[in-house]
């Protein structure tokens, strides 16, 4: 399995096969490059300065991030331009902290209220560079953004505020299914809402620069001739339990995993390992059975997960490794997975090459 | 709600209420003493040394932990009596580090397998203190554990590496369950394993000096003449959303939760809040209805939860709070959401008191 790592990597932990990394890199790159979409990935996947340095190398325009935590740590590792996808609410302390990376580094930042976006202008007025914001669309998910149609009132706000309005961004969770449809549904979903929401903005006399969509499973879909002009996927660096049972990647493009060691052989057909939520992630899906993708078990399912266990049952015929043998449980959500441990053991055909440290680890506000 | 904590706060933060903490901590000693169980807490909860300080100043003999990691973190804090309550496997690195564990603390390890047994034993040999040995027993839960026929295979090769056979635990997880009848009938399955297990080892001529059961939920119903004579509750120093859907604690018990600012009010029966799954968790249970509960909204619901978003749907009739506004929300499994954060917030009626470093937060290996 993967015994050649017994004695170099201590378990619970996380591996990144670099060569799949790449890989995954250079397509979504090229996928950007070839229909004409600007490319900025998202890091909360990773939260990983050395990931990221690839992703730019690759072409990409800039990052996306979640939190002010994560773009203080991207702008700290060299990073120079910066879109934090999210409503902020900037109370003072987030204010302050704002203002110091529109000093910094190249800022855009999203607003789905007039409220919102006047705060966010307050907070970075007089800084040193302009600073952008893109209106958030709710493109059919329904978590934050406004309908289409009332995305010129928070345009108004932020121009209002001081902030150059630079256009609108979507987020399509809602293409997170079980099969391509979903997908396919959701792509033309974000391509309406994002349409109409640009059309409203320069009716109204606003400029729009960038019309930005989603994400791992709708990346690519949109007509190369339609409004969408800028990609942030993020999971596609990784890949995970999710993205291979919806049918958005390959088992081949999965680059991590958690490598556990098998600690108990309750019964014939079954082994527990120690990689529990603490290190995978808890979070469950409709469309994948289980806790996690076990790449050298087929039709084995983790079907039983607590903080430090992962209980594996196996199909009929399949003999159970031998205690201490190492196992790979592929996580159903790489994001959470990734934000659990302070690095990331990096390996090629070779063995352990690196160890990279998930410097925006925790860095949620 | 919880504004008085506007500016003082940065959200998303884990918010601990130290006056409710140390009465859950007065309360679980008191039953233990009352019934004459020793005390021995899971610090996998809290992480956190300045919690395990006050635990053992009210009487706690000793703490439970899961892993090396979290011996190395409390052991460094001080804490000289530790129970490594999990099977380990113990490879070459582990070995190293239990030795130097064992020279430095009262150390008690656990196994469920011969093999593993005499991998501990291995392991310790010629530390400068004996090391305990407990066999884990299943009782129910069918995760790790031996049938307690098959206690004394384990617990002679443990005898036989040099261990100091103490005695049987189990974790009786099948406790966790919306009725009280499960907890009853998972402390009765308690006794019986660990009664039976007791009398196998001590009928094998082996002494039995430690009969170890879990858990908050059965925690103190075990009849004090049975065979149980230490209790190892991790989760009743904070409770959280299970503990309380489960009926194991009352609303005014639970001591954390997660501090958040409603980001968006997208439409008048929902809003959103900016602690997703990387602070609160993403467990869920089949008792609780959505992703963590609401104290100050009755009848309202996490409806929908994602990495930086908690989506709220408020029953008719109820106002939503206003964008900027402080919400609290109580996580699904505490001992999760205390594993995404660097520190817990600490306050008293009065406010902000202090700030406790999650020192063990990540060490899973």
């Amino acid at each position: 399995m993967r015994n050649e790592l017994v004695g170099t990597v201590t378990t619970p932990a996380l591996v990144v096969d670099v060569e799949v990394l790449e890989r995954n890199i250079a397509r979504m790159a090229e996928t950007g490059r070839t229909a004409g979409f600007a490319l900025r990935p998202h890091a909360k996947t990773h939260k990983c300065p050395q990931i990221a340095r690839r992703q730019l190398a690759a072409g990409a325009t800039g990052l996306t991030v979640a939190t002010i935590g994560e773009a203080e740590v991207f702008a700290a590792a060299g990073a120079d331009d910066l879109f934090i996808g999210y409503p902020l609410w900037a109370d003072e302390g987030k204010a302050r902290r704002l203002r110091a990376l529109a000093d910094r580094t190249a800022l855009r930042l999203a607003a789905d209220s007039a409220a919102g976006a006047r705060r966010l202008g307050e907070a970075v007025r007089g800084a040193d560079r302009p600073v952008q914001l893109l209106v958030e669309i709710d493109s059919g998910h329904h978590r934050t953004g406004v309908r289409p149609a009332d995305a010129v009132e928070v345009a108004r706000a932020a121009a209002d505020a001081g902030l150059d309005v630079a256009g609108v961004f979507t987020f399509p969770g809602h293409g997170y299914g079980h099969d391509a449809q979903a997908r396919e549904r959701a792509a033309r979903d974000e391509e309406r809402a994002l349409g109409e929401a640009a059309e409203a903005l320069r009716s109204a006399g606003l400029d729009v620069r960038v019309v930005s969509g989603g994400s791992t499973p709708t990346a690519g879909r949109w007509r190369p001739d339609g409004p969408v002009d800028e990609l942030r996927p993020g999971v596609y660096v990784f890949n995970d339990a999710a993205q291979l049972a919806m049918g958005s990647c390959a088992a081949a493009d999965i680059a991590l995993y958690a490598l556990a060691t098998v600690v108990s052989v309750p019964a014939p057909d079954r082994f527990v390992l120690d990689a529990g939520s603490k290190v995978i992630g808890a979070d469950t899906t409709p469309w994948v059975s289980g806790h996690g993708h076990l790449p050298d078990f087929p039709g084995a399912a983790v079907t039983a997960l607590s903080e430090h266990h992962a209980t594996v049952t196996l199909p009929a015929g399949t003999a159970a490794p031998g205690l201490g043998s190492l196992v790979a449980v592929v996580p159903n959500h790489v994001c959470a997975a990734v934000n659990l441990v302070d690095e990331l053991v990096v390996v090629d055909g070779t063995g352990v090459v690196d160890r990279w440290p998930v410097a925006a680890r925790g860095a949620n506000g």
